[in-house]
């Protein structure tokens, strides 16, 4: 690696780090405001941010990106506004800092508090969707954090316009622009420099495909939070209401198939599969799903095509699904435990002791009872935002929001309490 | 690396994450019963472990080991029935499993509910220290983890005895002794395949000096938290009581300077110096405390040594301490933040405005005002036992107990609730 791009990474971690003390000294109130003034400079600077998209979007098309990239890249009115109205969102969110969460008395007369503080520097890397700009800066800063933020390449112009937003907006306070700081190369050179940055960067965020996620682990000496793929689950309980069985099937697989919290495989007991079984097939060809099923699923459609043991552990994110008929309970979990991802499980079940059971027996970020998994997402189970869904059971475990970029301390007050006071000679 | 090795570690490894499913199902009482079983066991088996413990010692002194590590090596009745109580403190700890820790109903219904469930598979990596082997699979079983052990080939006799009593009393409960498994040769081969096995081990724990601990953070592809050394600073404010500021000065420094949350660095402000500084170098110089100052130190005492700027940025485990006089509490944190460590922090002062600035200005896993650092310790701080003291700034900051072994996952329970609830087609 060049000593230039040591260098240049380093100097922008150490004065993100720096720039940081000063977010995480303002009041909660200040902050909130901050986070409302990059909304208002989003806005404010809209014809610019979408003038630089679109230089983005050119060279994307000339370079042959596929469509889905370019739908990731593209900005106008519309997604610009949304974006402003999520910051809007991070901003009305509570103020994660401060707040005791605990507080012990001990025999000895001294009273342990543990404190929520800021994790420190945030590095976030990801790929070419602007709008991840604008809310992992938002997320941090409302943790009293800083971030350095490596987008990908393709949306380089973009990325630059809207950090000049963020800029705007830590100026217009008075905050060093260090806080929200953009690698303005983004080669892969720069990425892995960022990640040895151990005593620097607190915490390093991959979001992007799983190709992404696997260089940030393989190269990393800073801690790193890892998301890999969404292998969700449904499986309808002989115990199943079928009519909501089969809204959590579509919602679950058809209404936003590319994500990762939308299904991938049904698993039906086998005793609810003379009623569930033709109604699914049905919905699922209405819906234009591609099935690959088991054997005993075969049996009751012609267009379901044979599966392979790949397909059960794929993600298709498209219009696809694995299907398999089980014996048990029992037999679904082995199926989640073989196959899983620890994301998101889902059950449908009107038997209380079956829920109770699949949720002992999961050990996903999220299980649902009765619910679609759709819903594992922060905005949805009320985190406000999201800087990405957890799949490593440390420290965060599901989607995280701006609490899960804090960490709790502890903050002990005495009046002169010793741990040895037999020793003390008066 | 050979293959019988990595085939040794891994299947190790994947019989511990299965046996760990068996421990995660049982119910808080069986858990609690289990850990006091393997207390009763030590207790039973207590003259083999005695006797393994002297071959160790006895190769131990062969082998040259310095004093400070053969006391740690050493095992006679006391500390072994120390180890047996320990188990039965870690037993009566309430169950950090499945407590529903926060509980929100949504708009649509759907009710989120947070539950804490176990990481998983932990690997333990430990020097030669027996209790060590006993402490952590109590915590880890205790949380509803499994656990791999790599403890110091010095220690290998007695930790194989000792996991001969935890085997004993998982058999007793009809539980695999997997659960609790040794690496039986500690070579670094096998701790480096166990710091590669993704998707088997959820967290790694280094524990000892600090050589062990970076080998592992650089080299572990799975999680780590990690405890550097303590850097820990008494700071005397202008608004001190001189006297509580001694009893914590000596306590810090003198009660047990070989451990990590011993002073190694004290500051004092300009104003008191006239006060403090004389008593306090006379109160040192009684326990044997090699005093090492800067200029305005020195001209308080003859015996003060000159420090180094080394002097400040070490972690000296030994009866010696750096000493600075600073102008402010402003210049106190600028120092502690330059040299500290991110442990532990003391602040004597009887000034609320001084402390609430203390407390904001230091970023340490723990900030005690008028109290001493000695408490920055799991039993003290009630968590009942510790694993580690964590100096990462995520999952856990400061010592960890058996909660520190969960997370937190989302159950959601609903009635058929869907995202898109508009695009069902009834």
């Amino acid at each position: 690696m060049s000593s230039d791009v040591r260098g240049y990474v380093r100097e922008l971690a150490e004065r993100a780090r720096e720039a940081q003390r000063a977010i995480a000294a303002l009041e909660p109130q200040e902050r909130r405001q901050l986070i409302e003034g990059m909304a208002a400079q989003l806005r404010q600077q809209g014809a610019a941010v979408l003038a630089a998209n679109a230089g983005d979007m050119a060279r994307a098309r000339e370079a042959g990106l596929a469509p889905a990239q370019l739908d990731r890249l593209m900005l106008d009115a519309a997604r610009l506004e949304s974006m402003a109205v999520a910051l809007e969102e991070v901003a009305a969110q509570p103020d994660p800092l401060g707040e005791v969460t605990r507080r012990d008395r001990r025999p000895n007369g001294i009273v342990i508090e543990r404190q929520r503080v800021p994790l420190g520097l945030i590095a976030m890397i990801y790929e070419a969707r602007p709008n991840v700009t604008a809310d992992a800066a938002a997320l941090c800063v409302k943790a009293g954090n800083a971030v350095v933020l490596r987008g990908g390449s393709e949306a380089r112009a973009s990325n630059a316009a809207i950090a000049a937003c963020l800029h705007a907006a830590l100026r217009e306070h008075g905050l060093p622009e260090a806080a929200v700081s953009l690698v303005a190369d983004a080669s892969r050179e720069h990425v892995l420099e960022l990640l040895q940055l151990t005593g620097l960067v607190d915490l390093a965020i991959p979001r992007g495909g799983e190709g992404l996620i696997r260089f940030v682990a393989e190269h990393a000496r800073v801690p790193v939070i890892k998301h890999y793929k969404g292998v969700c689950h449904l499986y309808v309980d002989a115990a199943a209401d079928p009519v909501k069985a089969l809204d959590l099937l579509v919602d679950g697989k058809a209404s936003r198939p590319g994500v990762c919290n939308a299904l991938e495989t049904l698993l039906v007991h086998r005793d609810i599969v003379p009623v569930f079984m033709p109604l699914a097939l049905e919905v699922l060809a209405n819906r234009g799903v591609e099935v690959r099923g088991c054997a005993r699923t075969r049996t009751w459609g012609d267009a379901v095509r044979p599966a392979e043991e790949a397909d059960y552990a794929a993600e298709f994110l498209d219009l696809i699904l694995a299907v398999r008929v089980v014996d048990s309970l029992a037999e679904a979990l082995a199926h989640i435990q073989r196959y899983g991802s620890d994301h998101t499980e889902v059950i449908a079940t009107e038997d209380a002791a079956a829920s109770d059971a699949f949720i002992a027996g999961t050990r996903s970020s999220a299980v649902m009872v009765n619910a679609s998994s759709r819903f594992n997402d922060g905005g949805q189970l009320g985190l406000g935002a999201e800087i990405g869904i957890s799949t490593t059971r440390l420290h965060a475990y599901g989607p995280m929001g701006a609490e899960s970029l804090t960490i709790e301390r502890f903050v002990v007050r005495g009046d002169g309490q010793v741990r040895h006071p037999e020793s003390m000679a008066g």
